[in-house]
C-alpha cells in the first residue's frame, strides 16, 4: 500500500480524547470519532482489527468453535421469559420501534437468542456438545461512554456459547477455553500482563473468570497473587481475602483492564426457555451452558494502553496492519520503489512512505506514530553504501544496515 | 466438517417462508428467522455470505477502492442538514436514544457520516481521488418485510462512496465500477440475468443504473433492450419508452430483483456539509461524488431463486459453502475416512456425511437440499469395483466412477 494514495492521515498534535489509546490511534488515523462512545475504523484500523479478529477465530475454531453470525434487532418475548427485557434489570438496552409500534432491542448480549435458537437445532444428546460463536456488533446504552475504545456504546464482540449434555462436559470444555483465551492474548502481546482473574460464578458456579491486563488506565481493581501469577477480582476480596489456588493473604491491589470473560451459566437460560434434549435414557434434560466473551475493539485498545512509547503506537508482529514499513527518503526513491515491486511480487504487502512532499522528518515521525515493528530505510547514503537501513519500532529503530543484495531474504525471514 | 458435527440439521418439510430463497435457506439450515425480515446466518449460511463478500471486495479492492467501517449508530446533525433526518424524507429510520434523551439514528445508509468523516481527511487536490467501501450492516424499518433475504430489516450492505476531483475524474471512475458489478454477478453465477437498467439519475446526472436479475420473484418491473441487452425502470420507461442506447422502442417487461445500484451524487452532500478542497489553482471546490451498493445477502436470496430445482439448492462454484460434498454409504465407510483425510491434509475441506445412523436415501435427499456442487458417494459398490461415484448437482448428479487412485487428482481439479 502506497501511503500517498492511503486514506486518512497522520495529525500533527494530539487530538483531545479520553484514553491515551483513542489519542493515538484517532492521530494515526486508524478510528474516527463519530459522537461519544461511537467510533469508526478506518482502513489501518480495520487492518489491526481483522488481524484480532483472525487470531480469535483461529484459536474458537481450534477448540471446535463453529461460527455463525446472529441479527443485531431483538424480539422481546424471550428476554421477557428470562427476566432482562426491563431496563431495571438491564440498564444499557438500548431499544427501539417497529413500524407497527412493536418494540425491539438492539442486541447487548445474546444468551437469549442463542439458547431459543437451538430450541430448532437440537433435540438428541447425539446433537451435543455445540460451541457456536459469532462476531456480531453489541450496543449499549452506557450513561457514560469512556476511555476510547476501552468503554464505547457500540462495538464488536466475540461471543461463544457452549451447551454440553453434563457439568462434567462443561468443565472439561471451560478448562479448554481458558488455555485458548491465554494463547488469544499471548498472540496479541499483552500475555504477560494479563492474568486468570476469579469473579463471582452466580448460583451455578463458586466461580467465573475474567482475564485481565494490569494496567493503570484500567477502570477495574484487582488484588493478584504474584506466586500464582493469578488475581480475584474486587467482589471475591470482599468475601475471601486470599489466593483461591495457594490460600495466601497479602494480595496486591492494581488497576487493570476486563479483556476477556468466561462465564458457566448452568441451565438457567435452558430451563427458562424451554430447551431440552432426550439423553441416553430417553429422559428430558436441560444443556448446561457457558458464555465466553472478548471484544477486539477493547484489546485492540488494550495493546496500545500497555505497549505505547511518547512517541506513539508500537504493534505486536501479530497485530499490526503491515509488517513491514517502507520509507524513501531523498535519494532511495528508485531503491524504494524496486524493494517494495520485488516485495509485492513475493505477496509481502507493506506500507510504503512514498510521498513526495513530505519531510524525512515527518516520515520518521509518522512511522514511529503508526508502530510498524519493522522499518527500513532508504536514502542516498544506503543508495552509495548499496544497503538499507533496518530497525524494529519495540527496540527505539537502532539500525542496522544490510546489504541491498541480502534485503530480499533478511525480510522474508524477519516479518 | 464432519456432517455429524455441524451445527443445524436439514428440516423434513419446507417451512413456511416468504420467498422460495428463505423457505430453502431454513430448510437446509443455512438461516434462522429471528422474526419478520430477521435473519441469523448460521455456520452453512455464513460461509456462503463470506464468499460472496470476498468475490465483491476483490472486485472493489481491484478498482482502488479502500475498506473502512463505519458505526452504525448515528448522529443526527449531519442528517438535518442535508434534510435527511425527517421520518417524511427517510420513511424507513429507525431511531433510539442516548441515557441523556439525545435521538440518534441507526444508519440506513452512509452518505452524511462519509462525507462528515471527509471534512477531517482531504484538504488539498493530492488527496483526491478517494474510494471508500465497507460492508456493514443496515437498518431499515420496512413497513412490510418480504420474500426471504431479499427485504429485511437489518441486512450488510457494501457500499462503496467516491470522491473525485472533477466530473470527468467521476464518470472513469462510475464506468469502472459498472465493469466491476458486471464481474461481480458473472462470479456470482447470475451474470447472465442480470442487466444494467437505466434509472433515474436525480438532479446531477441524466440516469443512475440498477443491476437486475431478471427473476418473477422480484419486486420490480423493468423493460428489456433484446438487441443491447440492458433494460430501463418503470420511472425511465414513463418519460421515454424507447431503449437508451439503440433507440428501439417494443422493449418487453419483465420482473426482476434489484441486486446493484450505482448512483452519481454531484456535489449535492458536498455542498451542504461543508466539504471541500483545494484545487491546483489554490480555489477550494466541492468534489464530485457517487455511491455503489450491493447486498450480499439479497445476492445470495437472488442466486437462489434463479438456481434451485425442485430437490433444492445449487449453488454455483464461487459462492458454495463448500465444494465438495462426500457422501460415505453402508460399506463405503473406511473409503470415505481415508478420502476426506487425504483431502484435508492437501488444504482441502468438504463437507463430509459421516452421519452413522442416516439412510442413504435422507443422506441423498440432504445433499440435494444443501446443493454442493460437486458430489462424491462412496458405498459398498464403489468399494468393490476400488472407484468413487462422482456428480454434478448442476447437472442432475448424472454419475461418473473414477478409479479410487485417480481420485485426488480429479478432484483437485475439478473444484
Amino acid at each position: 500500500m502506497k501511503q500517498s494514495t492511503l486514506f486518512t492521515k497522520t495529525q500533527k498534535t494530539p487530538p483531545k480524547e479520553d484514553g491515551i489509546n483513542a489519542q493515538l490511534l484517532v492521530q494515526a488515523g486508524f478510528i474516527h470519532k463519530e459522537m461519544a462512545g461511537v467510533y469508526s475504523f478506518l482502513p489501518l484500523g480495520l487492518l489491526v482489527f481483522n488481524r484480532i479478529v483472525g487470531i480469535i477465530r483461529e484459536e474458537m475454531n481450534a477448540i471446535g468453535g463453529q461460527e455463525l453470525e446472529l441479527a443485531s434487532l431483538q424480539d422481546a418475548e424471550p428476554w421477557k421469559k428470562t427476566g432482562r427485557w426491563s431496563d431495571k434489570e438491564i440498564d444499557i438496552w438500548f431499544k427501539t420501534k417497529l413500524k407497527n409500534e412493536t418494540e425491539v432491542g438492539l442486541a447487548n448480549t445474546h444468551e437469549e437468542p442463542m439458547t431459543n435458537l437451538l430450541r430448532h437445532h437440537i433435540s438428541s444428546w447425539r446433537d451435543l456438545p455445540l460451541y457456536i460463536y459469532q462476531f456480531q456488533t453489541k450496543f449499549r446504552n452506557e450513561l457514560r461512554a469512556r476511555n476510547g475504545l476501552l468503554r464505547t456504546r457500540e462495538f464488536v464482540m466475540k461471543d461463544l456459547y457452549s451447551f454440553s449434555k453434563n457439568k462434567e462436559e462443561h468443565d472439561q470444555f471451560y478448562e479448554k477455553v481458558k488455555e485458548a483465551y491465554h494463547n488469544i492474548f499471548s498472540r496479541l502481546g499483552i500475555g504477560d500482563s494479563t492474568l486468570l482473574t476469579f469473579a463471582s460464578g452466580g448460583s451455578f458456579s463458586e466461580y467465573s473468570h475474567e482475564f485481565q491486563a494490569i494496567c493503570e488506565a484500567g477502570e477495574d481493581t484487582i488484588y493478584v497473587c504474584d506466586e500464582c501469577h493469578i488475581a480475584v477480582n474486587k467482589e471475591i476480596i470482599e468475601k475471601q481475602s486470599t489466593c483461591p489456588e495457594c490460600s495466601k493473604s497479602n494480595l496486591n491491589e492494581k488497576r487493570a483492564i476486563e479483556v476477556g470473560n468466561i462465564f458457566p451459566l448452568g441451565t438457567r437460560f435452558a430451563d427458562t426457555l424451554g430447551l431440552t434434549f432426550t439423553d441416553e435414557n430417553g429422559e428430558a434434560k436441560a444443556p448446561v451452558m457457558g458464555s465466553y466473551g472478548i471484544g477486539p475493539g477493547r484489546a485492540m485498545a488494550t495493546i496500545i494502553e500497555l505497549l505505547h512509547d511518547k512517541k506513539g503506537i508500537v504493534w505486536p508482529k501479530e497485530v499490526a496492519p503491515f509488517g513491514i514499513h517502507l520509507l524513501s527518503l531523498m535519494g532511495g526513491e528508485s531503491d524504494a520503489e524496486n524493494l517494495y515491486k520485488e516485495l509485492l511480487n513475493k505477496g509481502i504487502d507493506i506500507l510504503y512512505d512514498d510521498r513526495s512532499e513530505t519531510s524525512a522528518g515527518e516520515k520518521l515521525a509518522d512511522a514511529d506514530l503508526i508502530g510498524i515493528p519493522l522499518r527500513i530505510v532508504v536514502s542516498a547514503k544506503t543508495h552509495n553504501e548499496d544497503t538499507i537501513e533496518v530497525s524494529m519500532r519495540a527496540k527505539e529503530n537502532e539500525q542496522e544496515y544490510i546489504k541491498r543484495k541480502d534485503a530480499l531474504k533478511f525480510l522474508q525471514e524477519n516479518i
